[in-house]
């Protein structure tokens, strides 16, 4: 059996279906207004679903895997889980996506995909184009890390950098002009491209295969798609028969933001909020999306803004249990942590691979030893030996 | 049923035995003489093997894992498969040898583990002792670059910088003195540690799984821990009846220095090299090791050197098809490229992540692009596009 997905729905109003094909990667077109972008999702008839929940329940793939997904959960403490998402193809969730997202850039055909990002998503986006054989333009912000383009590069994605003012117009304008598929939001309330979540559902099914229904999952929050895509994944098994329940859904946003606490908070479908600084690039965003709001709604959840020290203290204590994590990659037990005690079991996900840190050249070489006494001090030192 | 081992035996000499605990982590101290160190090897109780090689074909294994092994074989052409080894924890091959060493550490109650390692290997090693609240001591090159030293410090590893010369009778000192077990080689004719091998193996079941048994596996080589540990595995598959035969074990070295060339050609059981200058600073070595004489001879294989620029027309490769490696881990691929068609299916192994190339500060910035005359320009200078 293939996909059994046959069409689109309104997220803004559920009754709205339009068909599946060509995605509505700018959002519901009946119920966005001009404050608000509504996103659409991908319906599926559920009643033919059988045990085989892939490639079933996931839109169509004519794009080629890179053997994304299948990530180990590790057990942190008794309780706690890390499903640990850098071990995808580009080290990051994102590659649950874009297989998603290329696939429709290769389903309608596109001259090949454009992308929005300065990080994970572009690299991701870009490696899935290359695996399709589709070139890749990837518009990052004016001031991107070397490290990052080099990232980019490496898959041979032509690289532009935008200042973020400029950038939905002249994405739409790239798309337009050049037949390219945007696999990013092309809107600024966040809508997202509607095969996206459908990458994530994946990440519910494993946690279910692995552990079952956990009580909550805490996930690192930017624009809601990871957030939403898990939570669907779970309200599919409830429906299916499969799960009694869905987790509590717990958005963990850099507090130098966080426009879903304030969308929450307000009862309105996206909030616009003012940035602070903070490291957790990756997932810090003046605007929310409707489908963050969803999921927390949905599953009785909540969303929690998490400080940059927080951050920097959940990725040392994962380091310290071997798991080294992108700053931003580590909210999800940086909320946990925020919450105190819960009930268990919980899931944190870690959505990236603490490679992708900027590397900081001002930090302390170690020193150099060339004898025993040198080597001895060092050891006494850093409190761990009795020599 | 837990693991089956039974002792260690002398590569020098099949027919010299010892106990399985302590593992002998200078080598064979019965055939090693003041020239060639000769490795021990772990031996099992294979009549007594059944369906499941999992745990009973590896070493006891007391430390906890970090969900290591299990990574997809992706298809990049019509019978040649890349086993991607950068989906680990620390996203190197070397994961699945650390989780065997740290559990021998753990084995005999040391108070912690020293590696001496500048990259892949330390961090892998760091980041499974954290996981078993060991201290590490990571023994780098006398400069390491500042990523690799912030990889090694996020486990918390004490990481010291040592002029080569003095690596070895230093690493011992602090072993003897500090009660630490060292989970890389003390000999400078490559033994290393006894059960990092064993982990290796599991790639062989992997690809076995997926495959059946591949005609060739292109095997990046250093010391060749990596290319034995493969080859023992297939060895054992067709002990226990399940595989006809073993695939041809394909070391491939940097030109730079390719010590296995050299000691197979002369028939040594290892040879020391001169090291011209290589990117590929992973895997190139002064001195080779008896396992990957070993490893070629018993699967009727060979051993390729490959230069930085077929290393990095293979990496690109490899990229373009979304699979982006460190220079050195792309060695598989270059490996079988120079050798030209051969018959399929071949693996070649890809060791690590490309996030950790050093990045170039010298490579071009993308220009920044304000308005669509601009992004056109860019788009039409790719090559990639008609507007």
């Amino acid at each position: 059996m293939g996909s059994l997905a046959i069409g689109q729905r309104s997220l803004g109003d559920p009754r709205i279906g339009f068909p599946l094909w060509p995605p509505l990667t700018d959002g519901c077109p009946r119920t966005s207004t001009a404050d608000v972008a509504y996103p659409v999702d991908v319906d599926y008839d559920y009643e033919r679903a059988g045990a085989e929940l892939y490639p079933a329940l996931l839109p169509p793939l004519p794009a080629p895997g890179l053997g994304e997904g299948r990530t180990p959960l590790v057990e942190l403490e008794p309780g706690v889980f890390v499903k640990d998402e850098s071990r995808n193809p580009t080290w990051s969730h994102k590659d649950r996506l874009n297989r998603c997202t290329v696939s429709a850039a290769v389903g309608v055909g596109a001259a090949g995909v454009v992308v929005a990002s300065s990080g994970n998503h572009g690299a991701s986006a870009a490696a899935y184009a290359a695996r399709a054989g589709l070139p890749c333009v990837v518009i990052t912000g004016p001031e991107p890390q070397p490290g990052v383009v080099a990232f980019l590069r490496a898959y041979g994605a032509v690289v532009m950098a935008v200042p973020w003012e400029g950038r939905w117009p002249l994405m739409r304008r790239i798309a337009e002009r050049a037949g390219l598929h945007p696999v990013s939001s092309t809107t600024v309330t966040h809508t997202g491209h509607p095969f996206g979540p459908e990458g994530y559902k994946t990440i519910a099914y494993e946690i279910h295969a692995d552990l079952g229904t956990p009580e909550a999952v805490f996930v690192p929050t930017g624009y809601g798609e990871l957030l939403y895509g898990i939570a669907k994944g779970f309200t599919e098994l409830r429906r299916l028969g499969r799960a009694r329940r869905v987790p509590r859904m717990i958005a963990c946003e850099p507090a130098a933001a966080a426009p879903l606490v304030k969308a929450l908070r307000e009862g309105v479908p996206a909030a616009h909020v003012e940035v602070g600084a903070t490291d957790a690039g990756s997932i810090v965003s003046p605007v929310s999306g409707y489908r963050g709001v969803l999921a927390v709604r949905s599953s009785d959840g909540r969303a929690l803004a998490v400080t940059d020290p927080q951050l920097r203290a959940a990725q040392a204590e994962l380091a310290r249990a071997g798991l080294w994590t992108e700053l931003a990659g580590a909210a999800g037990l940086a909320g946990l942590r925020a919450l105190g005690p819960v009930e268990g079991p919980v899931v944190c996900v870690a959505t990236s691979s603490g490679l992708k840190n900027p590397v900081r050249d001002s930090a302390p070489a170690p020193a150099v030893v060339t004898d025993w006494a040198q080597a001895a001090r060092i050891l006494t030192a850093s409190g761990h030996f009795q020599l």
